[in-house]
């Protein structure tokens, strides 16, 4: 599972039937880099979080929603380093 | 789900039968790498999107089409920015 | 779905069953890693194609065949750029 | 499967109840890159170790649990080097 | 499929009960990142050959053991390039 920080909430108007009405939440990882992922946790802008991906992203969410990437928990204490 | 600039519409004349009439569209990501996905959706050339992979693709193209990576929404308002 | 150029054909006597005897080609990205993929759609040397991974490939190539990655299309036309 | 170093136990309080009570461990690989992982094998810090993904990872924790990487085993003897 | 060269064996004797008695080798590619793999093809150190990932390795090594990678073929004629 992967190490994110979250950023906003994602504004998607025009989906596919299969992503439903899910939350979308944008997280950057260490390097910068920037994905997309279901939110069933309910998380704030900042918090750091860690990520299941496949068809584990997909029972997370609810298994009806087509995602490959769920936020699954919220990290309770988390330095970021150079690493 | 990752973050995708879309491109032209692919040409692909000889391809599997499993992919069937799909449209294809090729995208570009924020360091110049270029996918190709299916397009349920129906973006132009332009549009900033993301996109599902896995089983989940398969399953937002019609579960029959034999792709990795399908277009799942279109992001409403995005700056690409350097990261 | 990932870009790659074809190039020769993999003589692999030693297999596992499971791959039975496809055809495997030998495909070059645009930064030069070299990966191996089953082959239905029979590519000549030289063509830029596109594959489906995951259980897309073994689909796409017959599902008894043990692979991860299958060329699925031929593009018409391809500019390579540095990208 | 991948190699890494154990570091500390995640903490790790408001998680997706498909994640359970499963004990977690943050991994560092030889770049530096650090992901989550389930735990079955009940490793050390420092120990060396390696994983396995998807679906496989679902299979070793449990399958109930909604992981995508599973410590697998511990290796006995490993020389970290440069690669 | 990606393709490395075999290393030694893998020695572990801590492992969880879904790996059974499996040889596992240490593989690496081109760029010197290490992976670990079941082997059901039986190579010998300094081998080139290439793997299947996903539920495809699990399948080629026995669908009950929890791998996600499995060499599948013996390259029989391999020139290691820059690439």
């Amino acid at each position: 599972m992967e190490i994110f920080q979250a950023e906003k909430t994602l504004i998607c108007t025009s989906r596919v039937p299969g992503l439903q009405q899910t939350t979308l939440r944008v997280l950057r990882n260490n390097l910068g880099n920037k994905v997309v992922a279901t939110d069933p946790v309910g998380v704030r802008e900042g918090n750091w979080v860690f990520t299941a991906s496949g068809s584990a992203a997909r029972h997370a969410a609810g298994f009806e929603v087509l995602t490959d990437l769920t936020i699954v928990g919220i990290i309770d204490n988390w330095q970021e380093d150079a690493s």
